[in-house]
Protein backbone atom coordinates (compact mmCIF):
# COMPACT_ATOMS: atom_id res chain seq x y z
CA UNK A 1 0.00 0.00 0.00
CA UNK A 2 1.19 3.22 -0.82
CA UNK A 3 0.37 6.57 -0.27
CA UNK A 4 2.13 10.11 -0.80
CA UNK A 5 1.04 13.38 0.16
CA UNK A 6 2.26 15.53 -3.33
CA UNK A 7 -0.75 17.67 -3.08
CA UNK A 8 -1.71 19.91 0.01
CA UNK A 9 -4.07 18.01 2.68
CA UNK A 10 -6.84 19.35 4.78
CA UNK A 11 -8.12 17.37 7.57
CA UNK A 12 -11.52 18.61 10.23
CA UNK A 13 -10.00 17.08 13.12
CA UNK A 14 -14.07 17.15 13.90
CA UNK A 15 -14.86 14.71 11.18
CA UNK A 16 -12.65 11.92 12.12
CA UNK A 17 -13.66 9.64 14.88
CA UNK A 18 -11.27 8.03 17.31
CA UNK A 19 -9.89 4.46 17.85
CA UNK A 20 -8.28 2.74 20.49
CA UNK A 21 -5.09 1.96 19.85
CA UNK A 22 -4.10 -1.84 20.17
CA UNK A 23 -3.75 -1.45 24.42
CA UNK A 24 -7.18 0.05 24.18
CA UNK A 25 -7.20 2.84 26.70
CA UNK A 26 -5.61 5.72 23.86
CA UNK A 27 -7.48 7.06 21.11
CA UNK A 28 -6.02 8.13 18.15
CA UNK A 29 -6.46 9.49 14.88
CA UNK A 30 -4.02 9.37 11.87
CA UNK A 31 -4.08 12.58 9.98
CA UNK A 32 -1.06 12.45 7.88
CA UNK A 33 1.53 9.71 5.97
CA UNK A 34 4.15 10.42 3.78
CA UNK A 35 5.17 7.48 2.56
CA UNK A 36 8.22 8.83 0.67
CA UNK A 37 9.68 10.65 3.04
CA UNK A 38 8.34 8.00 5.78
CA UNK A 39 7.02 10.41 8.16
CA UNK A 40 3.35 10.38 9.87
CA UNK A 41 1.33 12.77 12.45
CA UNK A 42 -1.34 11.65 14.73
CA UNK A 43 -3.42 12.88 17.44
CA UNK A 44 -3.70 10.94 20.64
CA UNK A 45 -6.40 11.04 23.25
CA UNK A 46 -4.54 9.92 26.55
CA UNK A 47 -6.74 9.41 29.23
CA UNK A 48 -5.31 10.06 33.18
CA UNK A 49 -3.88 6.33 34.33
CA UNK A 50 -3.45 5.23 30.79
CA UNK A 51 0.34 5.15 29.12
CA UNK A 52 2.05 4.58 25.86
CA UNK A 53 4.67 1.28 25.94
CA UNK A 54 7.95 1.55 25.71
CA UNK A 55 9.36 2.54 22.50
CA UNK A 56 12.42 4.05 20.95
CA UNK A 57 12.47 6.76 18.09
CA UNK A 58 13.85 5.95 14.48
CA UNK A 59 14.31 9.57 14.05
CA UNK A 60 13.70 12.78 15.54
CA UNK A 61 9.44 13.67 16.80
CA UNK A 62 7.95 16.37 17.66
CA UNK A 63 4.51 17.30 20.09
CA UNK A 64 2.62 19.66 21.10
CA UNK A 65 0.75 18.81 24.17
CA UNK A 66 -2.56 21.07 23.91
CA UNK A 67 -3.57 19.88 27.68
CA UNK A 68 -2.59 17.15 30.44
CA UNK A 69 0.13 16.12 31.91
CA UNK A 70 2.53 13.54 30.73
CA UNK A 71 5.84 11.99 31.89
CA UNK A 72 8.52 11.45 29.14
CA UNK A 73 11.26 8.94 29.92
CA UNK A 74 11.04 8.52 33.43
CA UNK A 75 9.97 11.72 34.70
CA UNK A 76 12.08 15.33 35.97
CA UNK A 77 12.76 12.48 38.89
CA UNK A 78 15.05 10.36 36.46
CA UNK A 79 16.05 12.85 34.09
CA UNK A 80 13.08 13.02 31.26
CA UNK A 81 10.85 15.53 31.15
CA UNK A 82 7.15 15.93 32.94
CA UNK A 83 5.38 18.39 30.51
CA UNK A 84 2.02 20.04 31.58
CA UNK A 85 -0.11 21.62 28.43
CA UNK A 86 0.53 23.46 26.40
CA UNK A 87 3.72 22.49 25.99
CA UNK A 88 6.30 21.75 22.97
CA UNK A 89 8.70 18.98 22.72
CA UNK A 90 11.19 17.27 20.74
CA UNK A 91 12.36 14.41 20.98
CA UNK A 92 15.31 13.38 19.06
CA UNK A 93 16.70 10.47 16.95
CA UNK A 94 17.02 7.60 18.82
CA UNK A 95 15.44 8.56 22.01
CA UNK A 96 14.21 5.80 23.96
CA UNK A 97 11.30 5.65 25.87
CA UNK A 98 10.22 3.36 28.66
CA UNK A 99 6.24 3.52 29.87
CA UNK A 100 4.98 7.10 28.90
CA UNK A 101 2.62 7.61 32.13
CA UNK A 102 -0.65 9.55 31.53
CA UNK A 103 -0.98 11.97 34.40
CA UNK A 104 -3.78 13.68 33.61
CA UNK A 105 -6.43 13.83 30.78
CA UNK A 106 -3.91 14.72 27.83
CA UNK A 107 -4.08 15.58 24.22
CA UNK A 108 -1.24 15.09 22.23
CA UNK A 109 -0.76 16.52 18.20
CA UNK A 110 2.68 14.45 17.19
CA UNK A 111 4.63 14.83 13.97
CA UNK A 112 6.92 11.74 14.12
CA UNK A 113 10.27 11.25 11.22
CA UNK A 114 10.83 7.40 10.67
CA UNK A 115 9.51 4.48 12.73
CA UNK A 116 9.28 3.67 15.76
CA UNK A 117 10.95 0.89 17.61
CA UNK A 118 9.00 -1.06 20.30
CA UNK A 119 10.61 -2.47 22.56
CA UNK A 120 10.57 -5.07 25.56
CA UNK A 121 11.85 -4.11 28.98
CA UNK A 122 15.41 -4.99 27.90
CA UNK A 123 15.03 -2.77 25.12
CA UNK A 124 14.85 -5.08 22.72
CA UNK A 125 13.13 -4.64 19.48
CA UNK A 126 9.43 -6.59 19.48
CA UNK A 127 7.22 -4.56 16.75
CA UNK A 128 8.19 -1.86 14.23
CA UNK A 129 5.12 0.54 14.01
CA UNK A 130 5.64 3.28 11.33
CA UNK A 131 3.84 4.76 8.46
CA UNK A 132 2.86 1.55 6.79
CA UNK A 133 1.71 0.02 10.00
CA UNK A 134 -0.25 3.09 10.96
CA UNK A 135 -1.77 3.58 7.91
CA UNK A 136 -3.02 0.10 7.69
CA UNK A 137 -4.30 -0.04 11.43
CA UNK A 138 -6.69 2.98 10.45
CA UNK A 139 -7.65 1.73 7.46
CA UNK A 140 -8.99 -1.15 9.52
CA UNK A 141 -10.43 0.52 11.94
CA UNK A 142 -12.10 3.15 9.86
CA UNK A 143 -12.78 0.99 6.55
CA UNK B 1 33.30 13.82 11.64
CA UNK B 2 30.91 16.13 13.32
CA UNK B 3 28.22 15.16 15.37
CA UNK B 4 25.38 16.91 16.80
CA UNK B 5 24.50 15.17 20.14
CA UNK B 6 20.28 16.21 20.46
CA UNK B 7 18.88 15.45 23.26
CA UNK B 8 15.04 16.21 23.81
CA UNK B 9 13.56 19.50 24.72
CA UNK B 10 10.42 20.64 26.54
CA UNK B 11 9.02 24.28 26.60
CA UNK B 12 5.84 25.33 28.73
CA UNK B 13 4.13 27.31 26.10
CA UNK B 14 3.27 29.84 28.39
CA UNK B 15 7.05 30.83 29.64
CA UNK B 16 7.71 32.23 26.09
CA UNK B 17 5.84 35.60 25.50
CA UNK B 18 4.29 36.41 21.60
CA UNK B 19 6.20 38.49 20.02
CA UNK B 20 5.53 40.31 16.39
CA UNK B 21 6.47 39.14 13.15
CA UNK B 22 7.67 41.77 11.12
CA UNK B 23 4.59 43.27 9.40
CA UNK B 24 3.39 43.84 13.06
CA UNK B 25 0.11 41.74 13.25
CA UNK B 26 0.76 38.31 13.26
CA UNK B 27 2.69 37.19 16.85
CA UNK B 28 4.89 34.08 17.05
CA UNK B 29 6.42 31.90 19.54
CA UNK B 30 9.62 29.91 18.09
CA UNK B 31 9.67 26.66 19.51
CA UNK B 32 12.37 24.95 18.03
CA UNK B 33 15.14 24.52 15.36
CA UNK B 34 16.85 21.38 13.38
CA UNK B 35 19.65 23.60 12.19
CA UNK B 36 21.38 19.70 10.76
CA UNK B 37 18.23 18.71 8.97
CA UNK B 38 17.10 22.40 8.46
CA UNK B 39 13.45 22.25 9.70
CA UNK B 40 11.90 24.23 12.41
CA UNK B 41 8.40 24.59 14.78
CA UNK B 42 6.54 27.62 15.74
CA UNK B 43 3.05 28.80 17.21
CA UNK B 44 1.27 31.80 15.86
CA UNK B 45 -1.50 33.90 17.39
CA UNK B 46 -3.10 35.74 14.11
CA UNK B 47 -6.01 38.17 14.67
CA UNK B 48 -8.87 38.29 12.44
CA UNK B 49 -7.91 40.62 9.24
CA UNK B 50 -4.32 39.90 9.28
CA UNK B 51 -2.39 37.79 6.82
CA UNK B 52 0.83 36.15 5.53
CA UNK B 53 2.90 37.38 2.67
CA UNK B 54 3.46 35.82 -0.15
CA UNK B 55 5.68 32.36 -0.10
CA UNK B 56 6.47 29.30 -1.26
CA UNK B 57 7.19 26.34 0.88
CA UNK B 58 11.07 24.39 -0.02
CA UNK B 59 9.94 21.43 1.89
CA UNK B 60 6.67 19.88 3.08
CA UNK B 61 4.80 22.11 5.88
CA UNK B 62 2.32 20.56 8.36
CA UNK B 63 0.15 22.64 10.66
CA UNK B 64 -2.30 22.44 13.47
CA UNK B 65 -5.23 25.21 13.55
CA UNK B 66 -6.26 25.02 17.01
CA UNK B 67 -8.76 27.64 16.18
CA UNK B 68 -9.80 30.01 14.25
CA UNK B 69 -9.92 30.12 10.20
CA UNK B 70 -8.22 30.90 7.84
CA UNK B 71 -7.84 30.67 3.90
CA UNK B 72 -4.74 28.58 2.02
CA UNK B 73 -3.67 29.62 -1.34
CA UNK B 74 -6.98 31.34 -2.35
CA UNK B 75 -9.46 29.50 -0.33
CA UNK B 76 -11.96 26.83 -1.93
CA UNK B 77 -13.05 29.22 -4.19
CA UNK B 78 -9.89 29.10 -6.06
CA UNK B 79 -9.20 25.43 -5.78
CA UNK B 80 -7.29 26.35 -2.16
CA UNK B 81 -8.13 25.25 1.10
CA UNK B 82 -10.62 27.10 3.84
CA UNK B 83 -9.72 25.73 7.19
CA UNK B 84 -11.68 25.70 10.70
CA UNK B 85 -9.86 25.07 13.56
CA UNK B 86 -9.64 23.02 15.31
CA UNK B 87 -7.94 21.45 11.49
CA UNK B 88 -4.78 19.58 10.69
CA UNK B 89 -3.11 20.57 7.20
CA UNK B 90 -0.41 19.45 4.84
CA UNK B 91 1.44 21.62 2.66
CA UNK B 92 3.56 20.04 0.29
CA UNK B 93 6.90 20.81 -1.27
CA UNK B 94 6.86 23.57 -3.70
CA UNK B 95 3.50 24.78 -2.55
CA UNK B 96 2.94 28.37 -3.34
CA UNK B 97 1.61 30.59 -1.07
CA UNK B 98 0.00 34.10 -2.16
CA UNK B 99 -1.62 35.68 0.51
CA UNK B 100 -2.93 33.57 3.25
CA UNK B 101 -6.35 35.10 4.98
CA UNK B 102 -6.96 35.05 8.35
CA UNK B 103 -11.14 35.36 8.52
CA UNK B 104 -11.26 34.91 12.49
CA UNK B 105 -8.60 34.82 15.22
CA UNK B 106 -6.34 32.10 14.80
CA UNK B 107 -3.64 30.25 16.42
CA UNK B 108 -1.83 27.80 14.40
CA UNK B 109 1.49 25.42 15.45
CA UNK B 110 3.57 24.49 12.42
CA UNK B 111 6.38 22.84 11.39
CA UNK B 112 8.35 23.58 8.48
CA UNK B 113 11.19 21.36 6.59
CA UNK B 114 13.38 23.92 5.04
CA UNK B 115 13.00 27.58 4.26
CA UNK B 116 10.17 29.50 2.76
CA UNK B 117 11.03 31.49 -0.16
CA UNK B 118 9.12 34.76 0.09
CA UNK B 119 7.75 36.05 -3.02
CA UNK B 120 6.48 38.99 -4.47
CA UNK B 121 3.38 38.78 -6.77
CA UNK B 122 5.46 37.56 -9.85
CA UNK B 123 6.24 34.74 -7.36
CA UNK B 124 10.40 36.04 -7.69
CA UNK B 125 11.95 35.18 -4.50
CA UNK B 126 12.47 38.87 -2.52
CA UNK B 127 13.83 36.72 0.92
CA UNK B 128 14.26 33.42 2.61
CA UNK B 129 12.65 32.24 6.03
CA UNK B 130 14.20 29.34 7.08
CA UNK B 131 15.49 27.93 10.39
CA UNK B 132 18.79 30.53 10.81
CA UNK B 133 16.72 33.50 10.13
CA UNK B 134 13.90 32.54 12.63
CA UNK B 135 16.44 31.89 15.19
CA UNK B 136 18.29 35.15 14.63
CA UNK B 137 15.29 37.25 14.52
CA UNK B 138 13.97 35.47 17.79
CA UNK B 139 16.93 35.99 19.48
CA UNK B 140 17.44 39.40 18.56
CA UNK B 141 13.10 39.91 20.31
CA UNK B 142 13.66 37.53 22.97
CA UNK B 143 17.26 38.65 23.89
CA UNK C 1 17.03 25.19 22.73
CA UNK C 2 19.59 22.62 21.53
CA UNK C 3 21.39 23.66 18.40
CA UNK C 4 23.71 21.75 16.37
CA UNK C 5 26.09 24.08 14.48
CA UNK C 6 27.66 21.68 11.85
CA UNK C 7 29.79 22.89 9.18
CA UNK C 8 31.16 21.08 6.12
CA UNK C 9 33.41 17.81 6.04
CA UNK C 10 35.61 16.55 3.39
CA UNK C 11 36.93 12.58 3.64
CA UNK C 12 39.72 11.66 1.52
CA UNK C 13 38.85 7.91 0.74
CA UNK C 14 42.24 6.81 0.46
CA UNK C 15 42.90 8.13 3.56
CA UNK C 16 40.18 5.23 5.30
CA UNK C 17 40.91 1.82 5.85
CA UNK C 18 38.30 -0.71 5.30
CA UNK C 19 37.17 -2.35 7.79
CA UNK C 20 35.33 -6.19 7.80
CA UNK C 21 31.03 -6.12 8.60
CA UNK C 22 30.42 -8.26 11.29
CA UNK C 23 29.85 -11.55 8.08
CA UNK C 24 33.61 -10.69 7.30
CA UNK C 25 33.44 -10.78 3.45
CA UNK C 26 31.98 -7.17 3.26
CA UNK C 27 34.58 -4.50 3.87
CA UNK C 28 33.21 -0.71 4.37
CA UNK C 29 34.27 2.75 5.60
CA UNK C 30 31.86 4.86 7.27
CA UNK C 31 32.38 8.18 5.58
CA UNK C 32 29.19 10.70 7.86
CA UNK C 33 26.63 10.75 10.19
CA UNK C 34 23.87 12.99 10.62
CA UNK C 35 22.71 12.17 14.34
CA UNK C 36 20.05 14.67 14.64
CA UNK C 37 18.17 13.51 10.97
CA UNK C 38 19.47 9.99 11.46
CA UNK C 39 20.97 9.49 8.27
CA UNK C 40 24.42 7.98 7.61
CA UNK C 41 26.38 7.46 4.72
CA UNK C 42 28.98 4.86 3.83
CA UNK C 43 31.08 2.64 1.31
CA UNK C 44 31.52 -0.81 0.98
CA UNK C 45 33.37 -3.32 -1.17
CA UNK C 46 31.75 -6.45 -2.06
CA UNK C 47 33.75 -9.60 -3.48
CA UNK C 48 32.09 -11.43 -5.32
CA UNK C 49 29.87 -14.76 -3.72
CA UNK C 50 29.53 -12.20 -0.77
CA UNK C 51 25.93 -11.14 0.04
CA UNK C 52 24.30 -8.17 2.69
CA UNK C 53 21.52 -9.54 5.77
CA UNK C 54 18.22 -9.14 5.28
CA UNK C 55 17.18 -5.88 6.15
CA UNK C 56 14.06 -3.41 5.67
CA UNK C 57 15.22 0.31 4.93
CA UNK C 58 13.44 2.74 7.39
CA UNK C 59 13.39 5.30 5.13
CA UNK C 60 14.78 5.96 1.51
CA UNK C 61 18.22 4.90 0.52
CA UNK C 62 20.60 5.67 -2.45
CA UNK C 63 23.39 3.71 -3.77
CA UNK C 64 25.67 4.62 -6.40
CA UNK C 65 27.29 1.30 -7.29
CA UNK C 66 30.82 2.37 -8.79
CA UNK C 67 31.14 -1.17 -10.45
CA UNK C 68 30.74 -4.40 -10.08
CA UNK C 69 26.82 -6.64 -10.27
CA UNK C 70 24.45 -6.92 -7.33
CA UNK C 71 21.61 -8.70 -6.88
CA UNK C 72 18.78 -6.63 -5.35
CA UNK C 73 15.10 -7.57 -3.93
CA UNK C 74 15.69 -11.39 -5.86
CA UNK C 75 16.90 -9.51 -8.78
CA UNK C 76 14.79 -9.24 -12.20
CA UNK C 77 14.21 -12.93 -12.03
CA UNK C 78 11.86 -12.33 -8.88
CA UNK C 79 10.95 -8.13 -9.60
CA UNK C 80 14.09 -6.66 -8.13
CA UNK C 81 16.83 -5.71 -10.09
CA UNK C 82 19.81 -6.48 -11.14
CA UNK C 83 22.52 -3.74 -11.11
CA UNK C 84 26.25 -3.57 -12.82
CA UNK C 85 28.47 -0.52 -11.92
CA UNK C 86 27.95 1.94 -13.15
CA UNK C 87 24.73 2.44 -11.56
CA UNK C 88 22.58 4.59 -9.50
CA UNK C 89 19.74 3.02 -7.01
CA UNK C 90 17.06 4.26 -5.07
CA UNK C 91 15.74 1.78 -2.45
CA UNK C 92 11.95 3.36 -0.99
CA UNK C 93 10.95 3.72 2.44
CA UNK C 94 10.09 0.16 3.90
CA UNK C 95 11.77 -1.45 0.95
CA UNK C 96 12.47 -4.93 2.20
CA UNK C 97 15.87 -6.85 1.06
CA UNK C 98 16.27 -10.38 1.37
CA UNK C 99 19.40 -11.91 1.25
CA UNK C 100 21.78 -9.12 -1.31
CA UNK C 101 23.69 -11.17 -3.68
CA UNK C 102 26.91 -9.94 -5.01
CA UNK C 103 27.70 -10.93 -8.19
CA UNK C 104 30.90 -9.86 -9.45
CA UNK C 105 33.59 -7.80 -7.02
CA UNK C 106 31.68 -4.63 -6.02
CA UNK C 107 31.49 -0.97 -4.49
CA UNK C 108 28.60 1.11 -3.70
CA UNK C 109 28.75 4.61 -1.90
CA UNK C 110 25.52 4.77 -0.13
CA UNK C 111 23.41 7.04 1.57
CA UNK C 112 20.58 5.89 4.07
CA UNK C 113 18.27 7.62 5.78
CA UNK C 114 17.27 6.39 9.30
CA UNK C 115 18.62 2.96 10.27
CA UNK C 116 18.07 -0.57 8.80
CA UNK C 117 15.81 -3.25 10.69
CA UNK C 118 17.73 -6.31 10.25
CA UNK C 119 15.20 -9.15 9.92
CA UNK C 120 15.39 -12.73 9.93
CA UNK C 121 13.56 -15.36 7.13
CA UNK C 122 10.27 -14.43 8.09
CA UNK C 123 10.92 -10.99 8.32
CA UNK C 124 11.01 -10.75 11.73
CA UNK C 125 13.50 -7.66 13.59
CA UNK C 126 16.57 -9.50 15.00
CA UNK C 127 19.04 -6.04 15.27
CA UNK C 128 18.74 -2.52 14.27
CA UNK C 129 21.67 -1.03 12.23
CA UNK C 130 21.57 2.95 12.15
CA UNK C 131 23.90 5.96 12.43
CA UNK C 132 24.32 4.97 16.06
CA UNK C 133 25.22 1.39 15.92
CA UNK C 134 27.05 2.22 12.68
CA UNK C 135 29.04 5.01 14.65
CA UNK C 136 30.14 2.25 17.35
CA UNK C 137 31.04 -0.21 15.35
CA UNK C 138 32.97 2.20 13.31
CA UNK C 139 34.63 3.93 16.54
CA UNK C 140 35.63 0.25 17.74
CA UNK C 141 37.01 -0.58 14.87
CA UNK C 142 39.09 3.11 14.14
CA UNK C 143 40.15 3.41 17.68
CA UNK D 1 4.56 18.47 -12.45
CA UNK D 2 4.73 15.31 -9.79
CA UNK D 3 7.13 12.45 -9.44
CA UNK D 4 7.40 10.66 -6.49
CA UNK D 5 9.67 7.55 -5.58
CA UNK D 6 7.59 5.31 -3.89
CA UNK D 7 9.00 2.38 -5.68
CA UNK D 8 12.65 1.35 -6.27
CA UNK D 9 14.02 2.75 -8.85
CA UNK D 10 17.81 1.40 -11.00
CA UNK D 11 19.33 4.03 -13.19
CA UNK D 12 22.12 2.36 -15.64
CA UNK D 13 24.61 5.81 -15.59
CA UNK D 14 25.92 4.78 -19.52
CA UNK D 15 22.48 4.45 -20.90
CA UNK D 16 22.11 8.05 -19.85
CA UNK D 17 23.41 11.05 -22.03
CA UNK D 18 25.61 14.03 -20.91
CA UNK D 19 23.32 17.36 -21.13
CA UNK D 20 24.83 20.88 -20.19
CA UNK D 21 24.14 22.95 -17.11
CA UNK D 22 22.89 26.26 -18.35
CA UNK D 23 26.83 28.18 -18.40
CA UNK D 24 27.51 25.34 -20.47
CA UNK D 25 30.45 23.64 -19.82
CA UNK D 26 29.38 21.17 -16.71
CA UNK D 27 28.01 18.66 -18.23
CA UNK D 28 24.68 16.76 -15.95
CA UNK D 29 22.41 13.70 -16.01
CA UNK D 30 19.63 13.85 -13.37
CA UNK D 31 19.37 10.41 -11.55
CA UNK D 32 16.54 10.32 -9.14
CA UNK D 33 13.98 13.32 -7.53
CA UNK D 34 12.25 12.82 -4.49
CA UNK D 35 8.86 15.47 -5.06
CA UNK D 36 7.68 14.90 -1.24
CA UNK D 37 10.80 14.95 0.61
CA UNK D 38 12.32 17.49 -1.73
CA UNK D 39 15.44 16.20 -2.23
CA UNK D 40 17.25 14.95 -5.82
CA UNK D 41 20.67 13.41 -7.04
CA UNK D 42 22.63 14.22 -9.81
CA UNK D 43 25.82 13.47 -11.76
CA UNK D 44 28.24 16.08 -12.86
CA UNK D 45 31.29 16.01 -15.45
CA UNK D 46 33.00 19.20 -14.79
CA UNK D 47 36.08 20.07 -17.00
CA UNK D 48 39.31 21.98 -15.55
CA UNK D 49 38.61 25.49 -15.72
CA UNK D 50 34.82 25.47 -15.13
CA UNK D 51 32.92 26.39 -11.63
CA UNK D 52 29.73 26.23 -10.11
CA UNK D 53 27.90 29.36 -10.13
CA UNK D 54 27.21 30.94 -6.13
CA UNK D 55 24.46 28.96 -4.11
CA UNK D 56 23.44 28.26 -0.68
CA UNK D 57 22.53 25.02 0.14
CA UNK D 58 18.76 25.13 1.93
CA UNK D 59 19.60 21.10 3.40
CA UNK D 60 22.20 19.32 3.92
CA UNK D 61 24.50 18.40 0.24
CA UNK D 62 26.63 15.34 0.25
CA UNK D 63 28.99 14.73 -2.58
CA UNK D 64 31.06 11.45 -3.58
CA UNK D 65 34.03 13.15 -6.07
CA UNK D 66 34.83 9.91 -7.75
CA UNK D 67 37.92 11.63 -9.34
CA UNK D 68 39.49 15.30 -9.96
CA UNK D 69 40.14 17.98 -7.57
CA UNK D 70 37.61 21.03 -6.73
CA UNK D 71 37.39 24.06 -4.58
CA UNK D 72 34.69 24.67 -2.44
CA UNK D 73 33.91 27.45 -0.30
CA UNK D 74 37.05 29.30 -1.16
CA UNK D 75 39.74 26.32 -0.72
CA UNK D 76 41.77 25.33 1.67
CA UNK D 77 43.48 29.32 1.52
CA UNK D 78 40.13 30.22 3.10
CA UNK D 79 38.48 27.84 5.58
CA UNK D 80 37.17 26.07 2.49
CA UNK D 81 38.05 22.34 1.24
CA UNK D 82 40.19 21.69 -1.66
CA UNK D 83 39.54 17.95 -2.36
CA UNK D 84 40.87 15.42 -4.28
CA UNK D 85 39.18 12.95 -5.83
CA UNK D 86 38.06 10.10 -4.52
CA UNK D 87 36.97 12.13 -1.81
CA UNK D 88 33.65 12.00 0.02
CA UNK D 89 32.40 15.64 1.35
CA UNK D 90 29.17 16.74 3.46
CA UNK D 91 27.93 20.23 3.33
CA UNK D 92 26.08 21.42 5.68
CA UNK D 93 22.13 23.15 5.46
CA UNK D 94 22.63 27.01 5.00
CA UNK D 95 26.21 26.41 3.52
CA UNK D 96 26.98 29.07 1.36
CA UNK D 97 29.39 28.46 -2.04
CA UNK D 98 30.39 31.32 -4.08
CA UNK D 99 32.36 30.03 -6.93
CA UNK D 100 33.56 26.66 -6.90
CA UNK D 101 36.32 26.03 -9.00
CA UNK D 102 37.29 22.77 -10.92
CA UNK D 103 41.29 22.48 -10.76
CA UNK D 104 41.41 19.04 -12.72
CA UNK D 105 38.27 17.67 -14.63
CA UNK D 106 36.08 16.25 -11.96
CA UNK D 107 33.34 13.58 -11.95
CA UNK D 108 31.04 14.53 -8.90
CA UNK D 109 27.79 12.41 -7.74
CA UNK D 110 25.95 14.22 -5.44
CA UNK D 111 22.33 13.99 -3.08
CA UNK D 112 20.72 17.11 -2.09
CA UNK D 113 18.13 17.92 0.11
CA UNK D 114 15.89 20.94 -0.96
CA UNK D 115 17.10 23.51 -3.35
CA UNK D 116 19.90 25.52 -4.15
CA UNK D 117 19.32 29.16 -3.54
CA UNK D 118 21.65 30.83 -6.53
CA UNK D 119 23.01 33.83 -5.58
CA UNK D 120 24.59 37.14 -6.76
CA UNK D 121 27.95 38.49 -5.52
CA UNK D 122 25.94 40.07 -2.32
CA UNK D 123 24.22 36.97 -1.08
CA UNK D 124 21.38 37.84 -2.56
CA UNK D 125 19.15 35.13 -4.15
CA UNK D 126 18.71 35.29 -7.88
CA UNK D 127 16.91 32.20 -8.52
CA UNK D 128 16.13 28.37 -7.18
CA UNK D 129 17.09 25.06 -8.46
CA UNK D 130 15.80 22.12 -6.75
CA UNK D 131 14.11 19.03 -7.67
CA UNK D 132 11.32 20.52 -9.45
CA UNK D 133 13.53 23.02 -11.72
CA UNK D 134 16.71 20.23 -12.64
CA UNK D 135 13.45 17.99 -13.43
CA UNK D 136 12.03 20.02 -16.07
CA UNK D 137 15.07 21.53 -17.21
CA UNK D 138 16.22 17.84 -17.44
CA UNK D 139 13.06 16.60 -19.12
CA UNK D 140 13.32 19.37 -21.34
CA UNK D 141 16.88 18.48 -22.49
CA UNK D 142 15.66 14.28 -23.05
CA UNK D 143 12.42 14.85 -24.03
Amino acid sequence: MLKSALGGESVKLDQLEWHPLPEGFVMWKLLHVSSEAGSWTVMFQAPKGSSFAGHIHSGPGEYFLTKGKIEVRGGEAEGGVSATGPSYGYEACNARHDETLILEDSEIYMTFQGPLQLIDDEGRTIGVLGWEQAQAMWDEQTG
